[in-house]
């Protein structure tokens, strides 16, 4: 049985992604959570020791299938993909396909100013805080209008309801984009918003964040505009 | 034919991965090169709207397929495999591929102090600064370190001559860190500095260093070390 390695549901985006795609495809696993705890990204804390032990980037999320250790987001959904062909996690189209990768890819590797401002927090509301943001820098500011922009260019030429049309990898990958829009209340156009809480509405989204929402686990380290939850 | 959109050899460190790539599998393409110029990541750039016409993520490299644009390194990556697959770009073998998959996401999204610290110049010595960049970054001290670690891993799991046995996707994805090796001078144990020169002996790595070194195109963004070349 696959094994999915994942951190705390409020916090790791990163978990979520391949948890998603696993839950909404229908693919078994099993979910392996290993708690953040404080300064959890430090070298030698239990997180990190735990996590090496098994994934030398030291890392989550991993998959661990049989001998394979799968250690890294995309990879992990690439895999998937070709493990479960008949799951059709990518798009079948090739256009779309290559328009879903160019997406998936952008967010690995981009939107950093909303990653490093916006972390993900399920259960907060910080609305305020997305408003301070959006006043003060640039750099998000700027983001947000290319993620406007992204969506909403696949939504209008697919037609919806999510990016490429049906469920893919691509609408895995952007749900923590679509749980900060929440959190932080950014303001975006209704074409947007409609996704968005379409994005919600996937039942394997509403398992993550209701997991995420009775974790109480609050960790400092992801909390730089909260005392106490 | 394939075109693929590239920034300046010298100093465009993701461009050189796809380029190496299809020379060293000999794929056919075109290349168009988009010269940085100065200041050619603000918005209105000379660069920006060349890119920006073509490619809304706004960046190179981005490959041209007909109808199909391909926006990022790593889609464009899969993209290729997908559409030759006769010229196994990615390892036959399954392990293999999720861990050349792994290798190339962390790469994508990772090694960030490198990054940002020891941007890649293919044609300059910037031993010294490698020294003081070493001395005082620790975060720099540690992406080396994982690198050796994961080179070193595979090297010695596969056997050589490249990461994962023969030329892979892997190998053009971590050239640009080879290059940076050298540039900076930072110290390797010996079965990394061998690997490091066997890339850089790579027909395909070979000619891209030779464009890159006849470019002459000083750009100020990307030379926080000096003044003229
Ligand atoms: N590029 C990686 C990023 C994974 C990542 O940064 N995960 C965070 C949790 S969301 C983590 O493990 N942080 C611990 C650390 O960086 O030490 C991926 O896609 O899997
Ligand atoms: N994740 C992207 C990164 C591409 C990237 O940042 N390219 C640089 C040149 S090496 C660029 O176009 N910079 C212009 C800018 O950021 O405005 C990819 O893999 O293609």
């Amino acid at each position: 049985m696959l094994k999915l390695y994942i951190g705390n549901k409020n916090y790791s985006s990163w978990s979520m992604r391949p948890w998603v795609l696993l839950k909404q495809s229908v693919i078994a696993f099993e979910e392996v959570v290993v708690r953040f705890g404080d300064d959890f990204s430090a070298p030698g804390s239990e997180f990190k020791k735990t996590v090496l032990a098994l994934n030398p980037a030291g890392t989550v999320p991993f998959l661990v299938d049989g001998d394979i250790v799968v250690s890294d987001t995309l990879a992990i959904a690439e895999y998937l993909a070709e493990s479960f062909p008949d799951k059709l996690l990518w798009p079948t189209d090739k256009a779309r396909r290559a328009q879903a990768r160019s997406a998936c890819a952008e967010m690995h590797g981009g939107f950093r100013a909303i990653r490093k401002h916006c972390g993900m927090n399920i259960e907060a509301d910080l609305a305020l805080q997305g408003e301070l943001l959006l006043r003060d820098h640039a750099d998000v500011r700027n983001e947000l209008a290319r993620l406007v922009q992204l969506w909403g260019g696949l939504l209008a030429q697919h037609g919806g309801p999510m990016l490429l049309g049906d469920f893919s990898i691509a609408d895995a990958y952007f749900a923590p984009m679509a749980s900060r829009l929440k959190t932080y209340a950014l303001p975006v156009p209704s074409d947007i918003a409609a996704y968005v809480e379409r994005v919600h509405a996937l039942p394997s989204v509403t398992a993550w964040t209701d997991a995420a929402r009775t974790e109480h686990d609050f960790v400092v380290e992801d909390e730089p505009y909260r005392l106490r939850s």
